[in-house]
């Protein structure tokens, strides 16, 4: 019997365990066009908090007692579509589950590339790579040479950000929790790494940007956010694309530094990876290019079978992933 | 002789009489080049307080004790230089007092235009129109059709903002405070106006753009930031051209719908009016038209007497003028 994630009720600020439940479900016979995908691994993103509440976003809420979405890599293993046939790995939305039952368009065949395996498509060639890649060179119009500062670079995002920065000749200064962390940063090629658990953000950051920053990838918000507004150098841009800090809490953002969007014609641009979709082409030749160059290599945090997904999701609040957080089943 | 006003010492907080002092001033004899103006008109503006501030910013800080800066229009009476001659009307940056020495390139001869005062020079052909004017039509990316909201609607660059979007097929709401000026700022043409002072931004905006808005022209922060962000539409984008209420305060700003940022893909730019003045030939044009045939209208809060300029500077953080305060000599 197939087993999938529901969410049982909308959470009230950080999710707890009773909020969800896992259940059996009996998975349909095949009808024609239809394909049944055992998965094999799955993602658990920051985004989907925000669709656990009951408002209209960019996404839709979760439906109450249903199986749960998310981002997926399975193995083919039943197929009524002459596009599929057994053995074939595809990415789909149906994760929170072992297994899935979806039409052929809901699916979209992995490429075998040598040296990239299929859990890629969840991390630096999907999603997190994704909103990495449009975010600092689309939304925050990142160039050679410019001095970027990135929140929480050790995550999935971050250290696509750290990596692609340095590929294209920036300056980075990467912000993680703790010493194993900054390590992980440093080691993907940061030019300096604040550990925010160990003082002030806005002195570290004044410390390591003494000439300013010309970008901030915001992956956080609150002091962060107050911190780069703070040294943001002239006509710098902020692509604002997280903010943690905030997703399972009503508190405000308090900014002492807003007023230099003035005076420094700062940009703050939010955006959304599936905004770029039409130019998913060139996000895959960069890279996949970058990748297969050894520039963009990545980190998993990896929890192994169907029931941890939860503990995975939730540690994405408590910082506990290194790169990626993936789901083996 | 001649009198100015001088900064004595750096303001905390809200400036107060005791921080400025009117002195006289025994001016040069002309040498060459050299052009005696008297001021007829000054221009007080937000702006300056913060030059009253020992930081580095757009514009250097004012000099203690030495006569202060601002924009003015006055009459030549005395030069020495060929391209000046007396009777010429003239905009300088030799302001806050009654007459100035200045070599010829530091002035710009007013042409005489049917129907224009030499003080529009100062208002909605000068600082504040083109600060209404770019901020508008490319900070803001403000084009027909777009839902636009601005405060301080009844203020020197609201109130151009308001007639500008009118000008060019938007929808427009007004934030002003006091019947008085939501009256002024209905009159300009306005399609809702907002009483700041009646009730919560957010209430009344949510109610007055039933639809959200495209475009928020922000000349205040705070809590109309705050409402803008909380009904913005879909890539809609915001000008950032003042924040008076943080001009003379310490506070940080509490935003709790910040987040919507990423969601709405909201675009915040700061901006300054002398980043445009490679610009000034488009805005004459436009300005000119819609000044020519009545569009935009100017209603000037006006003081007179050089006396009178810090009470009109400090009646700008009061809320005291409607449209432009000037100073009259």
């Amino acid at each position: 019997m197939a087993r999938a994630w529901h969410l049982m009720r909308r959470p009230s600020g950080t999710p707890v365990p009773e909020d969800f439940a896992i259940k059996e479900a009996a998975l349909p016979e095949l009808s024609d066009g239809m394909v049944r995908v055992a998965n094999r691994w799955l993602s658990v993103d920051p985004y989907m908090r925000g669709r656990m509440n009951d408002v209209k976003s960019y996404v839709p809420p979760f439906a109450l007692d249903a199986p749960m979405e998310g981002g997926a890599v399975g193995e083919v293993v039943e197929s009524r579509d002459p596009g599929f046939v057994p053995g074939d790995m595809v990415l789909h939305m149906g994760g929170w589950r072992d297994e899935a039952v979806a039409p052929a368009s809901a699916l979209n065949k992995l490429p075998a590339i040598p040296g990239v395996e299929p859990q890629a498509f969840l991390g630096n060639l999907g999603l997190t790579g994704g909103t990495a890649y449009f975010g600092l060179l689309d939304a925050a119009s990142a160039k050679e040479g410019d001095i970027v500062f990135v929140s929480a670079a050790a995550g999935a995002v971050g250290s696509a950000v750290v990596q692609i920065a340095k590929a294209r000749g920036m300056t980075v200064i990467g912000s993680a929790g703790g010493a194993d962390k900054c390590d992980f940063v440093r080691s993907l090629g940061a030019d300096a790494v604040i550990d925010y658990k160990s003082g002030p953000v806005l002195k570290q950051l004044a410390e390591a940007a003494p000439k300013g920053i010309d970008v901030y990838f915001d992956n956080v918000g609150g002091d962060h956010l107050d911190a780069a507004l703070a040294v943001a150098r002239k006509d710098s841009r902020f692509a604002i694309c997280g903010m943690i800090e905030g997703y399972n809490e009503a508190h405000p953002t308090c900014l002492k530094y807003i007023m230099r969007i003035i005076a420094m014609r700062i940009r703050l641009q939010g955006f959304i990876y599936t905004d770029y979709l039409p130019k998913l082409g060139d996000f895959y030749r960069d890279m996949g290019g970058w990748i297969a160059g050894g520039q963009v290599k990545s980190r998993d945090t990896v929890m192994e079978g169907l029931d941890k997904t939860l503990e995975a999701f939730l540690g994405l609040f408590r910082g506990a992933n290194m790169g990626k957080m993936l789901v083996k089943l």
